[in-house]
């Protein structure tokens, strides 16, 4: 399989034993990450971005790689993650395909891809490979951690487990695990992937990439990602134009809402490994925070050794709704942190935060400019 | 591919040169039924259900058939849809596999199934079949017209080209047209389906059948008939017992809210024709009330000639969500109709009037009760 690497990215390697919770250990593993702004002496103003399922470490443009990255718009000098401040670590998770050791890369120990022996991976070990970087980069102590959506899990996972790592924190559109509703999306689209004769077990190649089943769990991502009362307005019942539409035999595209779904998933197949996505889309729905920390949710939570927090949530989210992020707020709420819950109207869904800067942005710089 | 026709159903003609609005006739097609209780000499206590998508006319245990239809708990003697009062009739749509002309059925032009030459169906054309049946049956005017999903789109079709057939109506968790979200689950459906090899343009058989494709399908179906908040309390992160778990070589099911979801689709495989899968979830989609009838939703709605009417939707349905019911409710009311619009409660979503007879029944009961 090809990469898909940023050009901006670098690389830490982790410890060539590095322990994989569940199963063994990762021979000669990296992960890869961008930075943006400038450490200042003492690294104490050393911002770390934790991504959803499927980011890479491009957050923003940077010298190295001037591109657009996928949250442009929030980090970056004078932007609410304002880089004339802050010293800002995004991190590929592990098991991704983005640059970090994942199912795609070559295990040294074979020379050939891992594919599915790659060990069965949890939030956990993501969480430890981010801390090792965060260390490996002469950070002692980070200002602050922001997880969005299984970033969030990740955070999380990493607050618990490495306590000392991190002063603050802003959570958003995360959860301490997944309910039913996420549970059976995503089981969707691993069903998809598998069901896809061209997934063979996992063995595909570039020429026979399982092209249908990615499409399918893409769209059926996005459907989860936005919500129906954004789309209710974009799209209504309008149709694509008769010369616009896909070339499908039967039973083809005709509303706009179609042509988008299928636009979106085109562009996203063959720049992501489907059995990284398998591997990173079950890790999410074993996460929990409360079996993860031999504990109750609350507990966990509670002894999280934070200054402050900033939970923000969407109403419209349907793939992690706003109860949970509720849920989060209050249990750190129970520490002596000063914690701020923040729950949005935005339409956009669980994705809210990618796009909607305009409500998102003031609160994250308000949280991230304050004196301290 | 074998036909699904419950014992109990009877068949009424369609005559032989049977238009379909879009696409030319239908030849030799008929329609089947069942009914419940008895006629009286008049025939003015007839009350017709018309069903969702993949629904039987069994709808409920009679001497011919005496297993449990799926609306057991709503239609009999004594129950909300009383068949000691009322001589209930339910129709299977045209388009359907379970009786009803399909396009599983044979075409006498050919002597082999339709399969994807069965002509391009709309909404209008189940109304008018079923208008045809109801009068086929010696019934001039109904006491009321009961459409449920996909079935309150037909009532609302019937009702605006065949003004004089009811005298009232209950809606239930039904809309004037689909919204994009529903579009787009139903675009999906589809698209699991055609994407299966074994459907094979619609030239599947019985050995042959697109058993992954329809799963898939189900599946998702089942995800946007039921809601989140009711999974979370019956399934919560529950696993399934080890010894329990199907044996998938990879990524197999582990959670309670996968197995249910499981269980459900082998159970709805294999008793549905996919093509005729295709063609009704396409229907609901082009079905347009509005453009149905050259004219405004409002003026549609206001121009039924309705005594009363009930509206009935379910403030977790994410399929038909309940801003599509109240819309039907006001519409209704804007004519001289005594309009009682119910926004309920039940946790079940789209397909709670099944199972929530609770809050269903007694005003369902109620408005048939009335001295009218």
């Amino acid at each position: 399989m090809k990469e898909f690497i940023p050009r901006g990215t670098r690389f830490v390697n982790l410890p060539s034993r590095f322990p994989i919770r569940g199963d063994g250990f990762l021979h000669g593993a990296r992960i890869a990450y961008e930075t943006f702004g400038q450490p200042n002496t003492r690294r104490d103003n050393v911002v770390l971005i934790l991504t959803g399922l499927s980011a890479d470490a491009h957050a923003a443009s940077q010298p190295n790689d001037p591109s657009p990255g996928w949250w442009e718009a929030m980090v970056g000098p004078g932007k609410p993650i304002d880089t004339d401040r802050w010293y800002v670590i995004c991190i590929n998770s592990l098991g991704s395909c983005k640059g970090s050791t994942g199912p795609a890369s070559i295990d040294p120990g074979t020379g050939d891809p891992y594919r599915l022996t790659f060990p069965e991976l949890a939030i956990d070990d993501i969480a430890d490979a981010a801390a090792h970087t965060v260390r490996a980069l002469g950070v002692k102590r980070l200002a602050c951690v922001i997880g969005t959506s299984m970033g969030g899990m990740t955070a999380l996972a990493l607050l618990t487990r490495h306590p000392e790592l991190a002063r603050t924190h802003i959570s958003i559109s995360a959860a301490v695990h997944a309910l039913p509703f996420a549970i059976a999306v995503r089981s969707l689209q691993r069903e998809a992937i598998i069901s896809d004769p061209q997934w063979n077990d996992g063995r595909y190649d570039e020429t026979t990439y399982p092209r249908r089943g990615m499409i399918t769990a893409r769209k059926l991502g996005m459907m989860t990602y936005r919500s129906a009362q954004e789309w209710d307005t974009r799209f209504g019942r309008n149709r694509i134009a008769e010369g616009q539409r896909t070339d499908q035999k039967h039973f083809d595209l005709q509303f706009d809402v179609e042509g988008y779904l299928e636009s979106h998933a085109q562009r996203f197949v063959h720049n992501f490994d489907p059995n990284s996505y398998l591997y990173l889309s079950r890790c999410i729905d074993h996460f929990d925070l409360a079996t993860s920390c031999g504990t109750t949710t609350e507990v966990a939570l509670a002894a999280m050794q934070l200054e402050k927090a900033l939970v923000i949530g969407v109403k419209t989210d349907i793939l992690f709704p706003l109860h949970q992020q509720r849920r989060i707020a209050e249990g750190l709420g129970g520490a002596n942190t000063d914690v701020q819950f923040l729950p949005l109207e935005s339409p956009q869904g669980h994705d809210a935060f990618l796009v909607d800067i305009d409500s998102f942005g003031p609160p994250i710089a308000k949280f991230l400019s304050a004196d301290w």
